[in-house]
């Protein structure tokens, strides 16, 4: 099939099709790579009126629970909801023990969601290698809200944060050792926090996002960053939210992607020269013998990395 | 002052000295990373009778006080113990909210315990590019024990649990969903799973343990992973941890060592790229460029990289 096929498939808003490209983009075969190269090229026009909203927060918080709730008080609001899943933890087979799906039963059956698993990936490029290229190929099949749940507290969140409009920590109340949960570098990046299960003890969550905010105070002296309680259970405390997402600026919107740009070449950077590293044939014959003169200590990786970008890369 | 008095000051276990080298490892300026590839080279010879430990989990679940309790028992064996966290979360300022040595009190009071806190990093090395060399310096300055404590379930956990010989997770009982809080991705590589705060409900504890040694058998048919319940707060449970610790194999932690080695190898490659990226005058003046395009909209970051391997690199 050819790709303007695709394309015209993908633009009129054929599931199938946007489940097979992002197949195609997440691949690291040589030949798909190249095709989803070509592919990305359709869509060079900058995305209007969609907003990417990612959403982090430790195991246990209750993140499926909530973008289910959110997605679907999307949809209610005429909006196209694509959900999609980062999780870089597992290199081997991927993915969580429980499945997305199952874990959003309703939006999964509403005809204006796309829930999408996690990806089957692994190298270090993790976040960032697919991910933007998804979230085009999403918005080009007219979804027009791209939830963006990620695993963890940790480097990927900080990248995840960079590609987003809306980057969102979830939390809960309780426990006693409230910041614990959050690093103070996410607070550097969070546009909004939410402290889920207020259902449970409402005195104990509003102390917990007081805390927050003075968290918020010392690190952020500028940005107004909202810490808003609300309860994905029962779906108390979702209208702030949904008004908060609604009120974004465009021109922030803007300037925002334009960074996401910026950051998404950087690691495409990296990406293509391990892509060359794995391609190449005589440097793979030379990174062979560093290997197993490592292996032998004879040389140390330090030695070696030298080696490599003096003798054979010429740098 | 020269090398070789440096690394005569670190081998008689002199601790400022490993303080101002491991942030010499930490630093990203050119000429100190050109020194820390010299002081490097001189750490070139195996060390033996080592052991690094990895403990990763959660936040809250207690892995500070476990390590400080871990920590106490090995220095009771007559071990030397080194403490070192990697937080890659932050990019600004880095370092938890609660700093790591008031958290660990008692041994960071003890005449043979060292304890760095998390470094300021925050690049995509993140954990990979400057631990290696930490820990050379540590086993060099006679610490035998190498504890490194890793905050979140992501990327940073699959990169540190190939530098560790024993890579740990810590986890709780209680709250019902017990493999929320540990993924797939982390079943695969981990040597030890540790169910913490057994003086709450052993009941509980108990039944935890057998859900994670269920589904280590589901992902890991061959390798024997001991679940083991404990308290860092009371102190039960920690003999067999120790003794667990204590009967690795010395070839297989060889062997383990030489994987880690490649695995250093590979992500200094990647790292020394970055390097060449920003030291490069022409080529930053050509990614400059290439970033006013990106952000003009005049071009996609996917056309820009092939731009920059094709016509800058020549490849």
């Amino acid at each position: 099939m050819s790709i303007e096929k695709w394309v015209a498939d993908l633009k009129r808003g054929d599931r199938t099709t946007l489940a097979r490209l992002i197949t195609l983009l997440e691949s690291t075969r040589a030949e798909d790579m190249a095709t989803a190269k070509v592919l990305l090229n359709h869509f060079k026009k900058p995305t209007k009126d969609t907003l990417r909203i990612g959403i982090s927060g430790p195991p246990g918080v209750g993140k499926s629970t909530l973008i289910e709730k959110l997605g679907l008080k999307l949809i209610a609001n005429k909006h196209r909801v694509a959900v999609l899943a980062v999780d870089p933890s597992s290199e081997k087979s991927g993915g969580s023990i429980l499945g997305d799906k199952t874990r959003m039963e309703e939006l999964s059956r509403a005809e204006a969601a796309f829930i999408r698993p996690s990806p089957h990936r692994g190298h270090l490029g993790g976040v960032t290698s697919s991910l933007p290229g998804v979230i085009l190929l999403c918005e080009a099949a007219g979804y027009d809200r791209i939830l963006i749940e990620s695993v963890g507290v940790g480097q990927s969140e900080v990248e995840l944060s960079k590609m987003v409009d809306v980057f969102t920590f979830v939390t809960q109340a309780g426990g006693g050792d409230e910041l614990q949960g959050i690093k103070k570098g996410i607070l550097e990046y969070v546009d909004l926090i939410l402290v889920n299960k207020s259902d449970r003890d409402s005195a104990l969550v509003a102390t917990s996002c007081q805390q927050y905010l003075a968290a918020l105070k010392i690190v952020r002296s500028q940005a107004t960053v909202p810490v808003l309680p609300c309860s994905a259970l029962t779906g108390e405390g979702f209208e702030p939210i949904v008004s908060f997402l609604s009120s974004q600026d465009s021109h922030s919107i803007e300037e925002r992607r334009k960074e996401f740009f910026l950051s998404w070449f950087d690691s495409l950077l990296a990406e293509e020269f391990r892509r060359h590293l794995k391609q190449n044939s005589s440097w793979q014959t030379k990174l062979g013998e560093l290997n197993q003169k490592i292996k032998d200590q004879a040389t140390t990786p330090v030695e070696a990395v030298d080696v490599f970008f003096k003798q054979i890369m010429k740098l």
